[in-house]
């Protein structure tokens, strides 16, 4: 529908459109549909308890503060919480250089509000968070695919991305290949951009989530003026505080700061020091382990579903962290295809091409094992295996 | 500072600014200062004990709900609930019209995103609310100031203004002059605006602060297709929680939801269940009056106190309602030279010309009310005419 005069949009405005993910999801938000499409965290998972207990305290003993306006940089406390948090991943920053975020979502506007011209370049990973690409589109780049393989962005392909404003990566567990960089590949790869002198832009929402080992030191360890890091609370607390923070280099935090005002003024202080009151005495070090249990044992039921059902030809790795399967079909299945039959018989994924700035691999889609109960996903899987036999 | 290289900013970051307000709330928080500078509601009329225990609810009864990812629309009973409340406001428009925004601030932010191409004109008031400049600054338009009396922006002078994306107007108590537009100034500058095709973006934040009665209805109500409406909890509720709300004609909805897409994903729907578990049974009803009477004698407070002190040569009109006084000194008078030695003395306020996207009065100032209690009114008033009096 296009708008009546008198209005008329900006040209950007042709660059958003609805997110196919959503789309998928109201249809699969139908009773008796296992959907293995979500990328929502398991609700079982949310710290409720601690979150009332918090609220309780939060609003008995500052609540003019926190209901009160306050600065767009952050909760204080919060911002010191985070730097000595990423001190101990190995990432040596000044709380002054943390903004605190509605959600990390904001940040990936912020940072291509602050740096992305229209027609300017900005170089993704292949396939890459489909969030990201809505986030930036509105600022009018041209992507850039890198290629990649199982271990992310190759490095002698980065020359393709010389020009670029910056390499968007999600080295940990990657939304939705769920890949994990190895220490060698973030070592090559942050050498190449720092030798074409090519920021990175990191983001981290699921780098606690590992089953086997913590994944290696951030990006931004490696290289500390050249790149953004983004982190988020929603995967260890709860997405619907909306709760994220960007820390970049202290010449990028002043715009950084100044676009987050313009955005909208500040993230809820109510939530930053719930959050804050929640996390403060080394909660997470307990509840995050419970997570990643969790987490490990659905992963592993897929897997065996995987492993029982699915028709040769297809291939997966299986992720040793965050929220995700990636699938490839048999060359010349096409994905977006398939969904209607697999929705008609109970379940539904996201075909992977809603993943790919260009170039979408067809035959590829995503599987979210942490939202549904193992018995289920054995189900799940059982129905996409049916319908992918029955169609070839 | 520059960001040292591989960083480059975008053009528009050259366009953000740091809030001359926050810079002078800063200076100003030193204790013993008397500032009647800030735009804060008082928080003594925070609903602290309604919000305790509607979180405890939220938080026991739709935990998982409220703590999971939501829709980008906003939480469906509060939508219904903006849509009623307006309608009794004599708009008339339907929930689907209603999106939830993480305060009106990012009202003006998608708003800007999706209507503002860069070089594109835009139409403001004279003065005009400064965060709205911040929010669409951005997005590079040219600003046109509209010449004002005291009733508003002058219909006859709107033929400037045609071709512009959209004019923005605060009929209700003014940010930062206090006018309230009357209801016929009203109804020809909406017949003027139709007939030159120019579309409205109408912020209505302080609407409900009405003293004596309340204001006209809104200019939304008489050109449904060419106005888009933002309201706010944040001076009826409390401003921490970050929630406002956008109401567009139907053809703009779905390219404003897929800016707030990109831009957050969502308002944290913990605030929007909470928020409406406070409001549901017609708490405001009740909670809304208290805050008018304070206001109210907050109000003439300061005007009894301004009578008393202010030098011959100094204008102002008595606000009906809001926050704000504005204050026009004698010709000649630069009220920015004035700011420090009137911090000196021991008082604040915003100097007007912060207010204006171009030709700024030199000598305007803005006094908030609300913020600081009635004999400190006094004290900071009396050393405002202290300070004129010096310099003069």
């Amino acid at each position: 529908m296009k708008p009546t005069p008198p209005w008329q949009m900006a040209r950007r405005a042709a660059r958003m459109n609805p997110s196919i993910i959503r789309e998928i999801l109201k249809v699969t938000e139908r009773p008796g549909i296992i959907s293995l499409a979500g990328g929502l965290p398991s609700p079982d998972t949310f710290p409720v308890a601690a979150m009332r207990e918090a609220s309780e305290r939060v609003l008995r003993d500052s609540p003019k503060e926190a209901l009160q306006y306050a600065a767009s940089e952050g909760y204080g406390p919060l911002r010191e919480w985070v730097a000595d948090e990423l001190g101990g991943h190995g990432l040596q920053v000044d709380a002054s250089q943390v903004l605190i975020t509605t959600g990390s979502q904001q940040g990936l506007d912020l940072v291509g509000k602050v740096l992305i011209d229209a027609g300017s370049r900005v170089a993704v990973e292949s396939p890459t968070y489909l969030g990201a690409l809505q986030a930036f589109a509105p600022y009018e780049p041209e992507f850039l695919s890198v290629p990649c393989d199982d271990d992310g962005p190759l490095p002698d392909a980065l020359e393709l991305a010389a020009g670029c404003r910056f390499l968007y990566a999600l080295p940990n567990f990657q939304n939705p290949s769920g890949r994990c960089m190895s220490a060698s590949r973030r070592t090559e790869l942050v050498a190449k951009a720092q030798a074409i002198g090519l920021p990175l832009l990191e983001d981290n929402p699921y780098g606690d989530l590992w089953f086997d080992a913590p994944p290696p030191p951030p990006l931004a360890s490696r290289w500390h003026d050249g790149v953004v890091y983004l982190g988020s609370f929603s995967k260890v607390l709860a997405p619907g505080l909306r709760l994220g923070y960007v820390v970049a280099p202290k010449p990028l935090c002043p715009k950084l700061l100044q676009a987050k005002q313009a955005a909208d003024l500040h993230t809820p202080g109510f939530n930053q020091r719930v959050v804050h009151e929640v996390i403060r005495n080394g909660f997470l070090r307990d509840h995050v382990p419970t997570i990643r249990a969790r987490y490990q044992a659905q992963r592993d039921a897929m897997r065996a579903a995987l492993e029982r059902h699915m028709p040769a030809g297809c291939h997966w790795t299986v992720p040793r962290g965050g929220m995700f399967f990636w699938v490839e079909l048999p060359e010349g299945t096409d994905a977006l295809a398939l969904l209607p039959h697999a929705v008609e018989r109970g379940m539904a994924f996201v075909p992977g091409s809603a993943f790919y700035a260009d170039h979408p691999k067809l035959n590829t889609l995503r599987l979210s094992f942490v939202t549904v109960a193992p018995d289920l996903i054995e189900h799940g899987i059982a129905l996409l295996a049916q319908t992918l036999k029955e169609r070839q």
